[in-house]
Formats: structure tokens, sequence, C-alpha cells
């Protein structure tokens, strides 16, 4: 089974990541764009068909160690 | 306009971070996990509201500077 958990800044956390972006798009030319932040993604392959299962298991793994649960949001998905 | 553009890895291209965490998650007790691919995510707030026009913004800014379009894909989408 296939997964895959978005990890986002929470709202009113600095991301100087996102500005630097912001800024190099700037300079490159491309117009339009008034704020970027970043995150992560994880594509996540599961052994085993049972959905409950996987979300508690993908779950388990967020909390631990995919998202730092203090300045981090995280959403699972089954693909 | 919020738009939000996911950068993973082509498939083939070895991702030894993706690696890292499933050998991270064994370690963790995590069962069921079978593999782990990391990518990253873009959240982007777009002036103006003409949807053609973000999308082309958005393709430009991930061809120019999100993604690098060797070794990655990317989806674009508007939220």
């Amino acid at each position: 089974m296939k997964a895959r958990v978005t990890v986002t800044l929470k709202t009113g956390i600095l991301d100087p990541q996102g500005k630097a972006i912001e800024g190099a798009l700037k300079s490159l030319g491309v117009d339009g764009v008034a704020s970027v932040r970043q995150g992560k993604v994880f594509d996540i392959e599961l052994a085993g068909g049972d959905k409950t299962k996987a979300e508690a298991v993908l779950k388990e793994a967020a909390d631990k160690l995919l998202a730092n649960t203090v300045i981090e949001n995280y959403r699972v998905e089954i693909v």
C-alpha cells in the first residue's frame, strides 16, 4: 500500500528557506509570487493491506520521526 | 491564490535520505514500512487571480529553481 505524509511548518513559524526562495524567484524574473513556504513530503510503501493499521503506523512514524510536532503539522494520505 | 508544488525524485534515482529514514523507523520500532522516498513541497501564495497565468508562473518557478528536472519530477496544483 502506498501512502504520502506531508509535513508543513505551522502558521506563524518563520521559514527562512521559503524567504530565500521568494528572493531567488524575484532575482530570476519570476513575477507574481507573493510568498513561499517549504515543507517535506514522504512517499511511503507499506507492507500489508490493512488501511486502519497503515494509518496508525504512519501516524506513529510522523510523531516519532518525520515531523517535529512543536513547529510542524503533518497530514497522512493513503494513495 | 494558493498553490502547491510537489517535487519528488524520479524512479530509479537513489535516495539515501529515504533509506536513512527507513533504517531509523526500524530502529524506533515502527514496523510495516517497506520503503521511504523523500521529496519537497512548496506552498506558494500568488498575486492575482488568473488560474492559467498562475499555472504558467508556477511551471516557470519549478523549472528554473524549485526542481532539478534531470533527477526530479514536479507537480503543480492550484489549491
